[in-house]
């Protein structure tokens, strides 16, 4: 594509320009003037984006559908996005995550942060995970894929549309093999652990790599401790306690296909016999293990997002209340309480205040110990910093 | 002390007692009834605290001189605070420290969150610094030392007694040795690396373990770089690089009583080819190095407390931004820039933007990998989390 044939798009006279030009990614819909040659283009059309005083700002892509209507692509407004483009871009990323691991098991590309906005691409070392999440990436796939096999050398190549933000962007479901195969669970390697990664069973039995650093701080407490995690998922928590010397570990979740995969990683470690996963209703489990008098040096709770938008807020923080409130007499004297949220709308003090009125009401008291976030490979941008959705907080009770 | 003899305070009608009784451990000035009974008390008396209603809240100590009046020493007000009392407290605080540490080396006490109000204990091996911060700590020193001793086994107990809180408390500065001989600086082992700390050269030449988690981040990150540490102090980030694996290391102070000791921490662990110290001014120092076109792989600043209180956090915020404007041209296509604040003041969105704009302004983009606070040995009362000091953050700057 030619540079002049990039369209304009230009902003209104009362949109922020200045946080543009200092890095801010984002044009909101109300910022943009949505004239019918703009609203015409194609969702994912790249554009030229210039302020109301017509000086170019850089390429952006354009998608009238989404409430984030334009998003940077490149400062150089002559940007031409072709495969060499992607390698670029995916060669920055890479360079950081060889710097950060000696495995190829992480996130590769972070959207905004890595300069792929609405794209995220999870590596599980030879397979690598793409998930398209703006209407752009989704046109410019096949590039980004070339790209992506010439820089990293993986052999398989996933495409996971399947994300709540597709629809937010008007992109449908669809999650297919784009290059190589992928014959059944992969095993990756994370804090010494085992994980058994579904890729092509889609979110609930995946993996996620944002809780890395959580789950090395969880780990390195349960040495010679029995230790509970709770909304299990394939075992995260769970097997990094393992990994860290735990004399045993219980699972819960209740997707019997997440605690099948979590169940094959503690085989893949030789760990099985210190084992135990039990399916049902995180809460409902919790009041049982009670009423049984069980007691555990680390109890860990990792929820779904309960406030995953500002409507949910109020009830979220009750649901992590309760959380809270129903693990605390699981935790032994002294031990410690890890709980965390994926909450967008819920921040770091909501979260903790809620956290710490639980623990009370469980008639304990507590210390702070940890507060973390989602691990580097999760880069974000200073200007989108605020809302870093995950959240983990190790607390220690009284004796 | 017989239980009878504590006299009684009592909270203001207005007062929030319902906070006190969910863990909040301070009243404030204001909150009290100070009639002359209770200024009559001596600085760090014992007293019964009752809310309004005169029902027992638990035992605190009473200083009318301090703008938090009385702080909560233990919810049963019939404790009596003896050796054994501070046995307890001790034990429950080692516990804690021997499941985080291989190694006897960390903040034993981290005053509330421990149960010891305004109290402060590092250990470094055989010897344990006090500090007793708050007057009732004063009064009750020799028994906390006793059991100190019993507790841990140390050989050696310092009492530093030069921090800012004592002013606030109306306490002189003093700084002895209580129990045993100290003899020269201690080597400290910290993420593989090793510190001096003078222990009776006073707050300039000591050691900090706050930084632990921070220090051990940004030495994930050196293997194979050519590291710059400003603010070094005894070389804190600097030899943890080295023990990480850096190919050199450059720590920049202002004092050349800590880079005697940062360079013989170097020579213990046998890295001294591999590290080079610089005395000057911080800012001097970032200048010159720029203009002679030095680039470094990892770049550290850790500044004293720019924003200590509220009054400075403009000057404070504005001191952070320089800061980060003059290290970013220093680091390498690609390269890490960790930023610290120890400020109070200056929260952690503040002090991030002060950091991103300083950035910007040093003609660089970023992004935010990881966001870091004190150690887990630095524990606190969730109730007092939401102001936690210190602040480290780790960005990556553009190729």
């Amino acid at each position: 594509m030619s540079v002049s044939s990039y369209p304009i798009v230009r902003l209104r006279p009362k949109a922020e320009a200045r946080a543009i030009r200092h890095g801010f990614p984002w044009v909101y819909g109300d910022e943009l003037v949505t004239d019918r040659r703009t609203q015409g283009l194609e969702p994912g059309a790249l554009a030229i984006l210039e302020d109301a005083e017509r000086r170019t700002l850089g390429l952006v892509t354009v998608n009238t559908r989404s409430r984030i209507i334009a998003r940077m692509i490149d400062r150089d407004p002559e940007a031409v996005i072709d495969q060499a483009w992607f390698e670029l871009r995916l060669k920055r990323a890479l360079d950081l995550r060889e710097r950060l691991y000696a495995d190829p098991f992480y996130r590769l590309v972070h959207a905004e942060a890595d300069g792929l906005p609405g794209v995220v691409i999870d590596r599980f070392g030879d397979v690598a995970v793409v998930q398209p999440n703006a209407a752009w990436a989704e046109i410019h796939l096949e590039a980004l894929v070339a790209a992506l096999v010439a820089v990293t050398g993986v052999s398989a190549v996933v495409k996971n549309g399947s994300g709540r933000s597709r629809g937010l962007e008007g992109l449908a479901e669809e999650t297919l093999i784009l290059r190589g195969e992928v014959t059944g669970p992969v095993p990756v390697k994370m804090n010494g652990a085992v994980y058994m990664a579904d890729l092509i069973g889609g979110q609930k039995t995946g993996l996620f790599y944002d809780q890395r650093p959580n789950h090395a701080f969880a780990a390195s407490l349960a040495r010679g401790q029995k230790v509970l995690d709770v909304f299990s998922h394939v075992g995260g928590f769970g097997l990094a306690a393992l990994a860290g010397g735990a004399t045993s570990a219980l699972s819960v979740d209740g997707s019997a296909a997440a605690l099948e995969l979590a169940r094959k990683g503690a085989e893949a470690m030789g760990a099985s016999d210190r084992y135990a996963t039990r399916q049902g209703d995180a809460f409902a489990t919790l009041e049982a293990l009670a009423a049984e008098g069980e007691q555990f040096g680390v109890v860990i709770c990792d929820p779904p997002a309960f406030a995953p938008a500002k409507p949910a807020l109020e009830a979220g923080l009750r649901a992590y209340e309760r959380v809270a409130r129903l693990a605390a007499p699981l935790v032994a004297p002294g031990g410690i309480l890890v709980l965390c949220s994926c909450s967008h709308a819920a921040d770091l003090s909501a979260f903790r205040n809620a956290s710490a009125r639980g623990i009370g009401r469980g008639g304990r008291r507590s210390q702070v110990l940890y507060t973390g976030f989602a691990g580097p490979d999760h880069p974000v941008l200073p200007q989108l910093a605020e809302g870093g959705y995950l959240k983990a907080l190790a607390f220690r009770l009284d004796g």
